[in-house]
């Protein structure tokens, strides 16, 4: 039996927006610590994982172990049914076939229960061991998603260099190349508007701009976004969900004079 | 000799909104009490009544009676020409193969004349006797479109269920099944947010969902709509038009193992 | 070496906005008193003026005058990329094949470096001469986009009379006729709101509504718009821009009986 009821349910519709770019099928994986999914994109070259920690339900009864696979498309049609200010509860009974999503309206005179078939989905669970990162840089998340957009209008992939002072965004096409610094700058009115860089030892990795477009899905997650970045390990960009856990992506980088995308070595 | 002369111009602009997605041609009939129009729509399936009371025009002048055949495409491009706070007059010539929509700005400044061609349509009038139904449902329009609309991604058609207590609507489809009740509710700040039920007797009827969509383009109109039920009779989907009329829809219920839309029985 | 920096960047980006459509290539201008282009729409149909004097600028360094050729819709691409509080300086060294566009936000943590590679175009300056019109109407400039825009939904072309009590706007089409008339009006609570029509002689000319429509791209660079209009004359629409500048769109009428686009006579 597993019954999980989230107040602001607007959170797991945002998810949904996140991560169903990317990942087709997944298995969600329920456990008494919480909520979670790990999944490679469909090209399984960027994989994506999120953790919805058990503390930040109001209500959380997980029995046993249980991983559904569920199609994210039509999980998203289903909880595009919610209100934004609806609670959402995810049920499933031992042994069922079919998950329940049940969205009551704040005024409680509106209840909705949405069933959806459970499918069998291979998966296998990559262990992603703890790493050390070369730079990490804490920025406004609408920031970020900003410049990936406009790098996009000019060139296939970016080139992220940190150094003390900044982060610097590059990208060249046909009609030019662009350059966009960010500086550090933490004297700011909102501790969110502050652009943070912990950095041991400058880095310059580049990315394919498409995937980085796809991450910046889940901005409207958290107001900001961290980037931990290191030679030969892929890049993290780290989402926050509201004291609750968060989305993660990781990209390879790709090798300098290599056009081809490569996968990821997690 | 017609002149009518509305001074919410934008009430026929919401009304050509609402019905030029189920009817193309159609017959305006213009009579000393008021300016009415009957139609199936091009499928034959839904029919559509709408009403606006002479009372409800500062100047209303019609002769005789006269039905004129418009294309109601072409007279929603003509109608979206006038600003949302224009006073709108309808005038025709006794005789004249065409109909003249003025356009007048609030501040008197800017005077517009359409002039579009009339048509000669065939059409019935069908008598439409007063029913008693079994279940009369009163909801806010907008809940009633998002519902409509949110089960448009799951299935094809809507259950309908009144009981006491609330109004249901199911759908089924390839992903899952949904249902999504409304509890009676009268205990809300504004009157237009109650959801109120009168019922004689359970009814349960199954609907197209993509009529009942087209139905709801009426939303603008009314913040509220009426939803009555009776088993083998059309539902009747009414939108009031302030203080001066009404658009109806009226369609009829699919029978139980039949996959095919069936017409209506008015 | 140039160097011109504009601290109301938005108004570049409009500025391409407002010619991108009818301009795909076009040289710039640059001399010591201020930065212009000119050009003929890829139909060779309308010309476009643009003016922007060095007194607008912040800083204004033109060591010696220069023509840039760039592709309109690259420049936009770029462009677009700046905030619309961002500082936008536009630089070129001597002899360089490509042209820098830099953008500062408003708080200098975002710094962006855009170059973008010239062209070689092809361009005869035409002067064009000061001529004396016979009505000349000022007039908001979204009121005159909303017309040509509703007029579009009916016919081709726009009939442009001028009286002393006002202007009269009016096409003709398969569905009917429009007539859109704007009075003169000058007591108004804003200037901009303002319809003022100068009048030497009554006059009324023909035009394409597709080309007034692209026109109209410009709305956002001035509350109010002057339409200078003659017999066998193209006629002008002025878009002034804040202090420094203008937008002119020259256009021939057409000719009574004449079915197709006349070149102008500029």
């Amino acid at each position: 039996m597993l019954e999980l009821r989230l107040v602001q349910g607007s959170l797991l519709k945002k998810v949904m927006e996140a991560i169903k770019e990317l990942v087709t099928d997944a298995n969600f994986d329920c456990s008494a610590s919480g909520f979670s999914l790990q999944a490679m994109d469909s090209s399984h070259v960027a994989l994506v994982a999120l953790l919805l920690r058990s503390e930040g339900f109001e209500h959380y009864r997980c029995d046993r172990n249980i991983s559904m696979g569920m199609n994210l498309n039509n999980m998203s049609k289903m909880l595009k049914c919610a209100g934004n200010d609806d609670i959402i509860t995810i049920k499933a009974d031992d042994g069922s076939d079919t998950v329940t999503f049940m969205f009551e309206s704040p005024s409680q005179d509106k209840i909705s229960d949405f069933e959806m078939k459970l499918m069998d989905i291979d998966s296998e669970h990559l262990g992603i061991p703890e790493a050390e990162y070369h730079a990490i840089v804490r920025m406004p998340s609408s920031e970020f998603a900003r410049i990936c957009k406009d790098l996009s209008s000019i060139g296939d992939t970016v080139v992220i260099s940190v150094t003390k002072e900044g982060v610097k965004f590059s990208t060249r096409g046909d009609i030019g190349t662009a350059n966009i610094v960010c500086m550090q700058n933490t004297t700011v009115d909102k501790p969110e508007e502050a652009t943070v860089i912990e950095m041991n030892e400058p880095v310059s990795l580049t990315f394919a701009l498409r995937y980085m477009n796809s991450f910046t899905k889940a901005t409207p997650l958290s107001n900001t976004v961290t980037i931990s970045l290191s030679n030969e390990l892929p890049v993290v960009v780290e989402y926050k969900i509201a004291e609750m856990g968060y989305v993660r992506f990781y990209l390879a980088p790709k090798i300098e004079e290599d056009e081809d995308e490569t996968k990821p070595q997690v």
